[in-house]
């Protein structure tokens, strides 16, 4: 189906309940956020559906919204959820029940009865923004802040290569129509809590470098963790702290699990984590990857080294002699 | 003189070199380079005054288009710079032979023969944007990367208070005459220097904090810098850093200098950093302001919290009996 069609569909349909996707982020609470409000400013009855991992920081935006969550009889629409597996646990048995599927993950995996996917966009919140003003929406400052948590959030404040014209002019629309950029920008990107910053400290102070500075290696034990008073929610983005160091082109962040050692891989150009992981039994993508290798935090660290050098040494990254 | 008048001044004249400010940011550069490389495109003239503090990360723009900076017969122009004193050392001379000052700052004292200026715009690059579509300057590639530069400097990538709908409309202008946004965006709003890392975390394992929280105190000892093998471009905006901290309200960044301690005040509403810096001599704006104390460090934190005791007391933000 075309844009226009879903707009069309969602116009001839009505009793929406809108799903999110598990550890919900930004984009998908915003996309939900948006288009519950725009659907039920055209007069439909829209609830979200009752993610038990929703961040409190969004809750000022959802709480309004949300219902029991029960399906009888309702329209199932998932956002931003690329796969069945990603639906929160406590929606796992609705998945056969999915009507309609706004995604923008060019992996997306069908499951819905409908799937509409557009992997150019950077953020679903752009997806739904078009939804709605092409259904005749007129973007309230409610719909202009969902849009702009959602576009923002998965672009890191337009920091990412993923922001494209289309992103910042979705963004430009939000402020226009009320947005309170300056306020979210300053709780999502311009404050960080003490424990994450005592985190960041452990690592700028044990990082290990290798390869003439090119490859930075942070261990995080879990009592180090624990002696920052880190929760999950500080750790966000944490993998991409080695690789944010100037001149680091591959950056490794080791974290421990019941598992074994967890390996977080961010590379540049012309690394390959996704190759680098494969070694290793794990994968990903060109610029991130993991695997989980058994044993403890120094066993880790000798499986991605090793591997870091055999491919490095494939490609011709890493010198021969070494 | 609207900004039609400005650019058909522009069409008018020919033989321009154009200056850039003192300690030159991205918008002076970025405004600079665009401005420069779109009246060439007219046929005219033009060429950079050799700002003595070009920052390296720049060159690649500014080098091609720097002159000797001779101003015999040329028609000078200012880009972003506020006050006369703020032209560089090595042009200061020529501040009565500017022709024309095109700035953001609504600030601005006027020094040239004619002066145009958007207090409105976040950023200069806003502005010399506009003046080249309206002169009818195709951007090419190079401009479009000068005027990403500009804007996105000026705003923290998009993040600070004073970006609006039409930043980020030119923002989505220059990706779309293809700025490479991603490569500048990862050089300028997503690398740290080891210095800087490092810096960070003394300031994490050293701060201070008052009246729950709310205050954050950080001094930064020349010794400490010299051991972090910290330069001045290490240090950009690191009096930002104590107010980033989740919770705080007023953030004091402490630093030596050869005329005692300086005080750098970031604050959040209620608190007004310039009428605390007032007590002190100093002086600012309403979130940033600063002041010069005599004597050592541990003199300068007893003023400074002194000072918001005094200004807290007085507006009712500071507990009576403390």
């Amino acid at each position: 189906m075309t844009k226009s069609e879903i707009a069309a569909w969602l116009l001839r349909h009505d009793g929406y309940l809108i799903l999110t996707h598990r550890r919900p982020d930004g984009d998908t609470v915003g996309s939900a956020v948006a288009l519950c409000l725009g659907l039920r400013s055209l007069g439909k009855r829209a609830e979200l559906f009752p993610n038990p991992q929703f961040p409190e920081k969004f809750l000022p935006l959802i709480r309004p919204l949300t219902g029991k969550g029960d399906p009888e009889g309702k329209t199932l629409l998932t956002v931003d959820t690329a796969t069945r597996g990603m639906l929160p646990y406590n929606a796992q048995h609705l998945a056969e029940r999915i009507e309609l599927a706004i995604d923008h993950h060019s992996s997306h995996t069908p499951y819905a009865a409908h799937t509409f996917v557009e992997g150019t966009a950077a953020a679903c919140g752009e997806i739904v923004g078009d939804l709605l003003t092409e259904m005749g929406v007129r973007w309230d400052r409610t719909v202009a802040d969902a849009l702009y948590v959602a576009v923002s959030t998965d672009t890191g404040c337009f920091r990412f290569g993923n922001t494209t014209a289309a992103t910042l002019r979705t963004a430009a629309a939000c402020l226009e129509c009320g947005a309170d950029a300056e306020t979210w920008n300053r709780e999502l990107f311009l404050t960080r809590s003490a424990a994450r910053l005592r985190v960041e400290a452990h690592i700028t102070q044990t990082a290990e470098f290798f390869l003439d500075g090119k490859i930075c290696l942070c261990q995080l034990p879990y009592s180090v963790l624990k002696a920052c008073g880190a929760r999950e929610d500080d750790l966000d983005e944490i993998s991409g702290f080695p690789r944010s160091i100037q001149g680091v082109e591959v950056g490794v962040m080791l974290r421990e699990s019941l598992d074994g050692a967890k390996i977080s891989l961010r590379t540049y150009k012309p690394w390959d984590a996704s190759a680098v992981c494969g070694l290793l039994g794990g994968g990903g993508h060109t610029a991130a990857a993991g695997a989980t290798v058994k044993g403890d935090l120094a066993a880790g660290r000798e499986a991605i080294l090793a591997a870091l050098r055999q491919y490095g040494k494939e490609v011709g990254l890493w010198p021969a002699e070494s």
